[in-house]
């Protein structure tokens, strides 16, 4: 069905097939999101801008507030789960169908379906999500043309199970070295042995009493594991280098340098002779104390969650837009061979977003 | 000058010069065991059997004692350092030099030099001695002919620099393992951390206080190291595997059982779910109070020492015969680019031998 036209007078869960249905894997969006630009050019409340292959439209209605709608429009790759398949239970299954296109169909029905919102909109559609970060098409929207994402709220449609979930954590990776001097473990009082370095470090780990912070009503968990170790040189050798990887996940009251600071004090007096952070992820605060927010939840209904894992609303929090993650998805079933979505909760995504913003 | 005659009129330096040239890395040594066999067999008061590329030749004077003295006739791969080289200072440059072409010319020279010698003499030439233990050519007469190694003493003319090294250590290999269960590191608590399970065993590594005892008046020297350290599956799983890789060096009176028991007992209490033996030597006790090994120390001099390293001296022990090493090479030099023998030592080792052999 690529090349065809989007058609946004289907209900979102049948223009959720039609999205699946338009492969684009991280890297090959291109067509897809020529779909998305025109379709949204023929909405003469929208204004359009592209940017490679990321595509935002915006309301013009001069209202207070300002709330985005973000999803990527890439899947990972297609594991024979496609074209889309509607089941007699009313799930419809395919490559994209919960992680996120059931997302993108309900951010494409309402930009069609709601020309006067209660609130301006701003529809944010970006590729390479499912890849590094440093592709991440709305990274590069934040970095070349932020005012684009200009805001009081932000809602990601990525799969939370139709709950809110607010913020997310951050994740940061640490290397931590331990050094010793190689010998032959025949004679090895002659060396010092980096892997028995590393006993503290361990010990620490092992130890470790992660803080459970409740922010806006949320409770965080923190984490501070190791994820990997590696030492050894040959098996009659005394080992001169040890190195154990540790993640932090990390409450969103902390900041990126907070949570360095917080890794490097933990591991102070553990005779760690290299400190190397090889990846950072900040985290993001719920925001759910803003109006916006609260009129959301209040519109949505359930009880917010707290988002654990890293998701991009951490780069909407960076632009001091808080957000939230609210999709039909169950994420569990992101990235799987049997990866599907309840159409019922699609339609029922489309109609909580349009009661809010038309009430 | 390969499948040339061996000349035993030349003397031990000019004849560790011939063998050199005689190239024999590991698995390519039946050129060289030919022209050794060829030369014993010159040799009227010798018996000379074959076994592979392992000879043993024998006298058979009815004396009240039997010494061996053997050597292994490969060497590790030649590094542009064939043929040998003899340098102003005296010092003969090449592969096998040290280790120890100039201990297997020692063994020719006295094969040659004394027929009548005051103790029967069991000269044994092997192959395979630089490569894995299972092809090691020594194992291989053990395993099919054991009567030929029969003896009171045996002297190993390994590198040792002219010093007497007495037995040596036993070396086990065991892997030592922790479980846990995966998660994904955003949600820690929904698994455990193999990684930090292996806190203890460090700290007990870390903590572990080897023993110095003394044998037959030598000190030997155990000691306990992690060789090897892994685990991890990814950097936002939490591991449930870690294994570390410990060997333990230990003195030869312990048996090998009871290294396995001690090393066990160590880690008892430190929640290990797998304990691999993947590696097993056993040591050899030094002997230096039988009376052959003893003349044999009067006679060449010196203080012997203890032997941390594992050497074929081993298997002579498990044959029930105390063993030595005593070789003209600087074990420093053995498999280096730059091995090298001071010429001067071969000629004394040949001296004292003989001295020992016809007093």
């Amino acid at each position: 069905m690529a090349d065809t036209p989007l058609d946004l007078t289907l209900d979102a869960a049948r223009l959720t097939a039609q999205l699946v249905d338009f492969p684009s894997e991280s890297g090959k969006e291109k067509s897809l999101a020529d779909a998305i630009e025109a379709a949204l050019r023929d909405l003469p409340h929208l204004a359009v801008d592209r940017y490679g292959n990321n595509v935002v439209a915006r309301t013009r209605l001069g209202r207070q507030e300002r709330v985005i709608l973000a999803g990527h429009i890439d899947t990972v790759p297609i594991a024979g789960n496609v074209p889309s398949r509607l089941d007699e239970d009313g799930a419809l299954w395919g490559c994209g169908t919960c992680d996120m296109k059931s997302g993108v169909a309900v951010q494409l029905r309402i930009a069609a379906t709601v020309p006067e919102p209660n609130r301006d909109l701003t529809f944010v559609f970006y590729d390479n999500e499912e890849v590094e970060a440093h592709l991440n098409g709305l990274g590069h929207v934040v970095d070349a043309h932020p005012d684009w994402l200009e805001g009081d709220f932000a809602v990601l449609l990525e799969p939370s199970d139709g709950q809110v979930e607010g913020g997310c954590q951050g994740t940061l990776r640490v290397e931590l070295g331990t050094r010793g001097e190689r010998a032959h473990s025949a004679r090895s009082w002659m060396g010092s042995n980096a892997i028995h370095a590393a006993a503290p470090v361990l010990a620490r780990l092992a130890a470790y009493e992660p803080r459970y912070p409740v922010i806006d009503g949320l409770e965080y968990r923190e984490g501070l594991n190791a994820v990997r170790i590696s030492g050894g040189v040959a098996g009659n050798v005394i080992p001169d280098e040890c190195v154990v990887t540790v993640n932090f996940r990390y409450a969103p009251d902390r900041t990126e340098e907070e949570a360095i600071a917080h890794v490097h004090d933990v591991f102070a007096d553990c005779g760690v002779e290299e400190f190397t952070v090889v990846d950072h992820s900040g985290g993001a605060l719920p925001g759910l104390s803003h109006p916006a927010a609260a009129a959301f939840i209040e519109a949505v209904g359930g009880i917010p969650q707290p988002k654990y894992g890293w998701t991009d609303v951490s780069r909407f929090s960076a632009l001091g837009v808080p957000a939230v993650n609210y999709g039909p998805g169950n994420p569990h079933l992101a990235h799987k061979r049997d990866e599907r979505v309840e159409t019922a909760k699609i339609l029922a995504g489309e109609e909580r977003l349009r009661a809010w913003l038309t009430s």
